[in-house]
């Protein structure tokens, strides 16, 4: 489930009828293309086929002309597909509040490099976690929410995503609930942790909730927003024990280590391009 | 967390004041008993004080007149408390229908001793598990669901649970909604295995919802009954990771050792006398 | 990862180069197979490919003449393959001592067809476990251990492997070590469970020695058997974790359901197919 | 297993007779501590036994005349004890070398307050990660490796460790095996991270030893240094599954997450003082 570094990713997903892998591959083949990973999934239920493959550059590639022939080649099966270039780095715009633990993360994973994408920038409705964007050098977007002034601050939120080019949106425990309108623009390009194990304790406060049920397991939840809260499409989801001992600050606690490695886990699929849209679910190939 | 099968057990609970774990350790030692295994918790949200020793028994030990003096000695705090001889066996009697792998579990696991309890009796709604009863030699009680029939239905369920003298009602996917006037009667000495992690997918056919939510983690609930459908204190939970290729029917398949798994350890928590009633939570001492 | 009933499985492996998928995928193809389910792993350090698909058996689907021209069109890859067809059941046998956990959890799955495999017959170096073996109405050969009978008790064995034209051996807790010639005999076709997580806690009783060492986790290994004890190629691991508090005898009690489960998940992949030999190591398409 | 920010902690170990726990409740009940937490464990193989209590401070509390008072009643059962106040908060010196994901996070959870501790310092023998701990605004002292100049470099450390008061010695990811001297300088106060399930894979490179071996669990473990190497008595341990498509470099990669969750979770247990040294072994009050 690693990634090589040199690696063209070819991603595709159409209806599944016969000859569907084989119009990928074939192509790929006859471009001698070596193939290093490849997954398919055929939905029997939805009747939808989706495809991934990651293959070596061979020598004299043209882009455009590959590009040409693939779109040729697919046609003929409806296939919506996507070729993404070995050095190519996501334009990723992160978006919190005042708990840092999700962004401290997702920017020390960024350093490394575990995580391959440009951040180009930090929008937050607080000023507190400033200093921690300015250390990484990174673009801080101080956007407060005025009484009355969502639509107003949202503006300045699509902005700046407009400004950055940023393609995807992470939502790193930004405590605001987007309009439908945001979430509408913002469809199937935007990812939001939520510290709950979906579809139990939706909504606000929900360690709180789970300590009232008195649950034994606490959990996270990342996933594509949509128009209706906590409700979109799930891409990952991590559990905790926990017992009798944990008051509501202590599941808070936990329950930060599962957000950070759920939310990157799951910003980490949509990177690699391994995470489909399937209706109202994901196919996720690794 | 193990149990070693010459100890009493003594559990009591009050609320919390000054002087509770003192009242009773000096008790002990008061008595010559060697606590081997003790612990306490002490809820600050709900002022409850909850307590779990295990002892050797003394040279000269009278139980009843050691009883007597405990009795003395606790009432000042309002404590109530119980008292577990070594070898004491719980009765408990199974409830199930057509799926076997809970019963197969638990019979097993008293078979070879890990779960300490006498097993009086089985009942069923269906006929489909006879010969695993009878290969285990336990009395099977076959009681199908006439339609309108609950209430005599249930009538015949009470008298096999006091002619069994029963002190524990394990529905291990016993498939049928048990009346509130049941419920009531059972309360607190009935646990329940529900094939969701609670309070996601209450209801019928938790794993057919999952399965369209597109979950990334299915779980199963432990808990004991009360009069609102899968909404008792909760024991245990367990919870394994799932994907896209997963169709419902896997879901269930995957289901099954997480619900023996997590009933198991329910049961077996209760049969130590780990679990104490703390509002609509539980405190389980381990 | 799940399995459909109807479904042919093609398996094959061979050195990476380019066009293999393509061979594969071209051919079947032609051939009108509908892929379902497609994985291939090129394994860039050690150089093999490997493939596994399943898909749907065409309208006037001959097997001979489908392997005959699928042998001519993998020759030129130096590829090994493998077609099983979709109602076919690999012949079980499997080797027990006393304990009866796995052979209890085994059985179970065959019975409810979780395991689609036909158990042709159970040996025992102990007669304790007749019972469990003759109530799912299976051939039972009780083979004891005489002193310095090793080379006799075996040669029985291989006699029964052959009688039983098993195809798999699993040791469900056989508590014997093989001799060298029969380990070779049973090259890649039999899988032993280890109570411990391989390398650690290597030969005999690894539990007391997980407790000597005082660690916060116990596991169990499934792998192929090979002529250096407990080295064979791993297939899968399980884990749990255990506290101070676990004496040796605990470890064993927990270690049950973890060598039950390890064991199962490992014979399962086999059955599907799913194992490849990777030289020391193997490489599981689900 | 959480802890209250305003409560006494008492720690004591002894031989395991009749009286040891009512010692130290009683105690407690005649000083009017309020026990919020109580524990021990009575370790029937080695005879020891372990309590850990937390109390709240009643009025009128005078610490001396408190220990005093107890110094006395303990005395006959031998007991080793330790009192810890409140605001208390442990004196930390961390030791790097150049992998920065464990300082990363042990400094994230010290700022948050999630690890109550002081960090009085880093040592590396890498320059690298000296802006880290600026940001940090925490002292830095690089002290290089010199051919042949373990000893004079080991001097070095010891002042470090002697001049900033230093109580616990964190190594987290330092990549030099410490002398048999200094390790013996710092037994039980110096807490190492091996990124291997130990006892499996010790030494170098556990994850490419883990790789050539091909197993499908990769793990952390937490232990205070003896003077055998990476032998001393486990405080925690982590792991995670893997697969046949993890390369060494993915097993590091995935290993960096379970190596600080696992550094953190032991920190945290000994500043809580739930750790106890019982011979090799921990035992672990929580």
């Amino acid at each position: 489930m690693s990634r090589a570094t040199d690696t063209w990713i070819l991603t595709a997903q159409c209806p599944g009828v016969l000859g569907t892998v084989n119009a990928v591959t074939a192509y790929l083949y006859e471009q001698g293309c070596y193939v290093c990973e490849h997954q398919s999934f055929d939905d029997r239920l939805s009747g939808n086929y989706f495809i991934r493959a990651e293959f070596g550059q061979p020598d004299h590639f043209n882009e455009a002309a590959f590009c040409e022939g693939l779109s040729q080649q697919l046609k003929p099966y409806g296939m919506r597909w996507e070729l993404t270039a070995p050095a190519r780095r996501m334009k990723v715009l992160l978006m919190v509040s005042k708990a840092d633990h999700c962004l401290n993360d997702l920017l020390y994973r960024q350093r490394i490099g575990q995580l391959r994408m440009d951040v180009v920038g930090i929008i937050s409705n607080h000023p507190d976690l400033e200093p921690l964007a300015r250390w990484h050098g990174i673009d801080w977007h101080y956007l407060p929410m005025q009484p009355d002034g969502k639509p107003e601050q949202e503006r300045k939120v699509m902005q700046v995503i407009e400004q950055t080019g940023a393609e995807l949106v992470v939502l790193a425990r930004y405590m605001q609930v987007l309009s439908a309108d945001l979430c509408k623009k913002l469809d199937g390009r935007a990812i939001n942790i939520h510290h709950s194990l979906l579809p139990g304790f939706k909504g606000a406060k929900p360690y709180h909730q789970a300590y009232e049920k008195g649950v034994k397991m606490v959990g996270a939840t990342a996933h594509y927003i949509n128009d209706d809260l906590d409700e979109g499409p799930i891409i990952a989801q991590g559990v905790e024990p926990v017992d009798h001992s944990h008051y509501p600050e202590d599941l808070v606690a936990k329950g930060r280590d599962i957000e950070c490695l759920t939310l990157a886990r799951a910003v980490g699929y949509h990177l690699e391009r391994r995470v489909f849209l399937n209706g109202s679910r994901t196919v996720i190939l690794k």
